[in-house]
């Protein structure tokens, strides 16, 4: 990440944010989904062709997934656009040029990425486009089969996020099962964050 | 998978014999499918969540493909289903209590799991959260394309099945192209399995 | 690649241009495409079961991406039923019989590969399977969610193929940013391809 120039870094940041606000704006319209499957799904767009391309260029776990910057921003795009998805309207050419923005930027950084990982010119090529479309084109086949998928999207995240608040509740307060004693209570860095 | 408590091991055991039985069922009653096609489905309704998680935080081939309990117990679930789909109507409660115990589960393993590969709260609770519906997801998926996705199925699965037997064979009976001597017939440990 | 028998990889070839040409028939006929949207899903069904598998054993990049044989094949076979769709009709049982060769071989080169990467039998042959069957069923998919998908291919081509010019140009001509004079216009050997 901090390889990058600053201009192309801000323009990734810009167009996250805007793919997952574009993305989150479409899945509302295309189905009936709560702000969680909103969110999720605009995440999917704006997240999902990176994803790719940093499996294909093995360069794991993502960058987006690393970086609280990027999916803070695709979330704060998702719940925009889940409130304020009438009065999006009418900004919807200031969104295209964003979306616009974001595509173009996804591509050269995806290529370029893809050449740095030691590709050839025609797949970089090819991975800069599956960067840039990749992710819209998960969600669309996601809203296609949107019913079953979000089924099971509260137990799951109600169950993703309790393991959290045990895991952070054991280290701050020593609830953990028994242990040597030298070793309770140490703080454990991880639980810090991103 | 040594490092995981017991208790959430079986629950994760029991998880993917579930998600196996379940998304064989569903595959069953959306579309008319052979036995294989059932029992993949059922596998990757078992297995795909945890292909994307162990994908995204890079613990390359998935846990999934490495132990052969969950393959054989979402096999096993599979089969199941195909044979008494009709007569499983009656335990759909039970059935329904099997998943939820999965969905939980892989949540909490997938979320566990990238936060020990160093991901930070959000991200890792969107991986726990897409270990739990990925799988069901996918399967949702290539139901819609089941035409085509089954189509080569049989000639793929007897051409993979004939290289494992050409090779077994020679590994066992010296059918192997000409070598030095001293190697011919030797064990080949890989044969073995997983 | 240099490890397979030659006839292998020759089949291996053989199926790639198949795959292309024929997934690419697929496409032109499902849905109104233009030549980029054609041959990308050619490309796709020639190597997105191989990029599953390679994914999975933790094989990456792709050996089809590394290799310019591959992806110039199955561009070629793209290329050729976006241009010849209605005359290929004649020769509809020898695309069949190529297809099927390309279909077993890429089941046993699968296998093997799994085997090699030390998996057991059963998920070598389901990852067999994957490699056979998998660039088909995302082809599939993608044609169902097409619109979308091809909306903004040509912008992404379009940038992703600037970003190659740009830094082409700038290697080239010494258009780079100021750097140190001694390394200015010191030939990048990435540049030079795959």
């Amino acid at each position: 990440m901090s390889s990058q120039p600053t201009a192309l870094f801000a323009l990734d940041l810009t167009g996250t944010f805007a793919f997952g606000l574009n993305g989150a704006l479409t899945a509302v319209r295309a189905a009936r989904l709560d702000v969680v499957g909103v969110v999720v799904l605009g995440l999917i767009t704006a997240m999902g062709g990176g994803f790719i391309r940093d499996v294909l260029i093995d360069s794991l776990p993502p960058a987006t997934l690393l970086d609280w910057r990027y999916y803070t921003l695709a979330t704060l795009g998702g719940l925009i656009a889940f409130a304020l998805s009438r009065h999006l309207r009418r900004l919807e050419r200031a969104i295209d040029v964003l979306d616009a923005v974001g595509l173009s930027t996804f591509a050269v950084i995806g290529a370029s990425k893809a050449l740095d990982a030691g590709l050839g010119v025609a797949p970089s090529i090819l991975l800069g486009v599956i960067t840039a479309v990749g992710g819209g084109t998960i969600r669309d086949t996601l809203v296609l089969t949107v019913e079953t998928g979000v089924y099971g999207l509260p137990a799951a995240l109600g169950a993703a996020a309790a393991c959290f608040l045990i895991r952070v509740l054991g280290v701050r307060y020593g609830l953990n099962a028994p242990e040597p004693p030298e070793t309770r209570g140490r703080k454990d860095s991880r639980e810090a964050g991103a």
